[in-house]
């Protein structure tokens, strides 16, 4: 029996503080453009089946039963109290949270609350750009509000994460761009901009990059699954390469986030880079009853100091739940399986899993 | 024990109607351009294995049974009653016929008597427009008649079938080619043409496909598995995003065929997308023994009522056999599986196995 | 049971012939840019801990000993003592060793020798020129010499090996490069090359795959997983499509290394063209524990007689006994349960054992 008492979840975001009825609950469920097709529901997928099996439980019900006796079960109980008693059953002892999602979310310290654990903020590099943007008059103003806001996230915030590969893919030139380059996309986007506006200009994610690269806290990259707006294809971690041998021996690692369906390449890069990690949470979420197979195939390439836990959640805390809870089990079934076979020794197998649970993140994010 | 009473295959050709040698038997065991390597054999694949182990028995004979045996059993029978009895054994009860393939095959009445089953037509766009480029002098008339053909197919069959993914590839220009356009590529198609010449006119393909999106039938794409005559990564159903974006919420059903070994992205537009659907039969066929593995792959990211079973079956009725087998053993196996560790409850694992066996195809192509 | 008492290791390197210490050895365990990082070490790999199972009871001590104890015992016995015994406890019967590693590396005779095996050399394209390029004063010489080069190892060697993939990737023109053009690049190469300088020219990649096409031996090419100085996905052997079907019906033999990530697509051409062989190897021995996984998604595709053994290995002799254990047991559990599920005849499987394991690389080498 594998076991995995200390739990980081390395990247997460808060839950949400208002009550949810079936349809919002439901929409949480998967990342979609538009509603389920006619005759099909989101809960008839890996990740309902998996909240039905995990959460009922936890507030008093039968693993299963159907989602309208869950949600009736949850306003009972109260937004608070639910997420309360969720949050303490997922078994996560430290949340990093990207507290960079729009929407009524609780923040670390109300994780760290609620779920009677350690709670850390990781810093969302599009949005802080998009905070100075909204602050700034001028383009000189800005790159240099931009820098003193980067450092003052790097003192207090455990990591940097980018959307560079959602806004607009990971098939970004290597190189950090020159400032007479910075300068120029920062004041086409400023000028063609209103409070608000979402950044996407390779230029300047290419330039957050770097600046993050500079600070030396680790940074998070999307890639593969994650918002649905861009191919998946334009998410394939093999794109960093280049951008990925360019940061090496810098001292700052970067940490591959998601990666399904291409997690075998994130897995890969892991293997070949010292600096490069390979995050594992949102696949197995999002493949429920087959995490056990998804966690498997992470482990094909990666050495075992590179892979990372986490859950992916967002909003509903049934996510950091069933993240949490898939990662567990598959886990235990994966290694315990290859211990009874012969392959692994048990001693090899718990220390192994100790650190993908929270061994490894703990050594890079430099938490206690 | 998880059951399929009803089973549509919902992409499936007919079968040959003459007697067949060793040589021609193997023939339709793969795709392959050229004949099996000196010392190698087609027999010796999983669609080879699978044939040996589900059919013999349907004719009065032992599992895996030499090949030669089973065809003189075969010839024995006559290809009439081999046929009547390998379709009636199969547990297929509605056929989705696309009629498009040359030879001599028997077409969708044939496959309902001979089946003691439903049997419906699907109409093969490109085909349609070969068809009609026979018979009409000029671009006008052309493009008239190939408007009016299909609006009359839209009619009768259930759905249309596109090879644009094997014609060209799936990198294709997203938004509808514009009328101009349209005559160019047709008037130089047809005065490049020979009778019978086949398209792959980019534009004219992509006409063909707002075409029948407009029809309102649901749209079947080649992707991955098929044809083998061009780079199987150019049928990688991920370049199909942005047509599909493009025709989100027309009402017109796109339903991604094959999709291995790019399966998984299949699933995930399934995932994203509320008018796409992932069909999995072509796949299972080829990789038998392993079915029971690539089926829970697609089970990965796709919502359950986004699935649909398919033989991919064409020339021998072994092909359905092994199909529907191959597809009924895989889902009771994973999804037994599911049950069996606790993941999924019973009474949830068999309504999936419904919709994906037959429900999901009935509600897709309006079948009663 | 599955036995498979021949083994023919398709493709491998010679080993070591100096004493290695902890650290030299652990280098050999993955390829990587760079050390392990900090806190991290390759022992805690897939390949480490195969190593650390299989070859401790070849020296007499326990599976899973710490790496240190085992190193001791290795230096104990000496290298060559050592090397002996993990040799000759592989299984493997028959070597091809690719000679064109830099390094002090046993040749085929002491292969054979020390693994009391026959053995085999495979010629590397890349290398040859070099050695060429080094002792010829002009192009019309390094093209006469070469072509002379090449029809001298191909009366001794068993095949080439192309390092194309690694050294540029596989997204080659696909035809021969004409003879000006040639003249041309190896101009330009052979102006600006220092003696020893390693040959990256796609011009002259191209000639000298085509010259050993024109040779008749079976061509290895590296494929997917191998250096590490490239992006993968170059290395994606679907990108050999058009090159393998202009070279289809010549007679020479088509074999693509590793594969993994890429495996399925390797598969996939080689049930596609019939001179068209994957190869196995590399992709069990990096994967370990996962070897199982690896080896049945081989098997969706490709037909049975066009797989190939090997153990990829390099430098260590550990790394020959993994690459042999992992296969056999693999193979065993893979086609074993295959035959307890009844979807294969025992007969069927252990067939397809022998081909897989030894008779399709006597069939391809034309080995007795």
């Amino acid at each position: 029996m594998i076991e995995t008492p200390s739990l980081v979840d390395q990247y997460c975001h808060g839950v949400l503080r208002t009550e949810l009825g079936l349809g919002t609950f439901e929409a949480h469920l998967a990342r979609t453009e538009g509603p389920p097709a006619a005759g099909t529901t989101l809960f008839d997928t890996q990740t309902g089946f998996a909240v039905r099996r995990w959460c009922p439980p936890l507030l008093g019900l039968e693993p299963h039963c159907p989602p309208a006796r869950y949600l009736a079960r949850r306003r009972e109980l109260g937004v608070l109290e639910a997420g309360r008693r969720l949050l303490r059953g997922s078994g996560i002892t430290t949340y990093l949270v990207d507290t960079g999602l729009p929407g009524d979310l609780t923040g670390p310290a109300e994780m760290a609350s609620a779920g009677d654990a350690e709670a850390h903020e990781i810093v969302r590099l599009e949005l802080l750009a998009e905070q100075v943007a909204d602050t700034s008059g001028t383009v000189e103003a800005f790159l240099a509000n931009l820098a003193e806001s980067i450092h003052g996230a790097a003192a207090h915030a455990v990591a940097f994460t980018s959307l560079a590969g959602v806004r607009h893919g990971l098939a970004l030139a290597p190189e950090p761009p020159g400032p007479g380059e910075v300068r120029g996309a920062a004041g086409r986007w400023l000028a063609g901009r209103r409070v608000g506006g979402a950044l996407a200009d390779p230029v300047l994610l290419r330039h957050l990059l770097w600046s993050a690269v500079a600070s030396g806290r680790p940074i998070q990259l999307h890639a593969g699954l994650g918002e649905p707006g861009l191919r998946i294809d334009r998410t394939d971690p093999v794109l960093l390469t280049d951008f990925v041998r360019a940061t090496a021996g810098l001292g700052t690692d970067l940490v591959l986030l998601h990666g399904y369906p291409y997690h075998r390449h994130a897995a890969h890069l892991a293997g070949v880079f010292p600096h490069v990690y390979a995050d594992l949470g949102a696949a197995l979420a999002r493949t429920g009853a087959r995490a056990v197979a998804v966690l498997a195939e992470l482990l094909e390439l990666a050495p075992f100091g590179k892979l990372l836990f986490s859950s992916g959640a967002h909003g509903l805390p049934e996510l950091h739940v069933i993240g949490a809870r898939l990662f567990r089990e598959a886990l235990s079934r994966v290694l315990g399986g290859w211990v009874s076979e012969g392959a692994w020794s048990l001693e090899d197998a718990q220390r192994v899993a100790e650190m993908i649970a929270a061994g490894n993140a703990r050594r890079v994010y430099g938490l206690t």
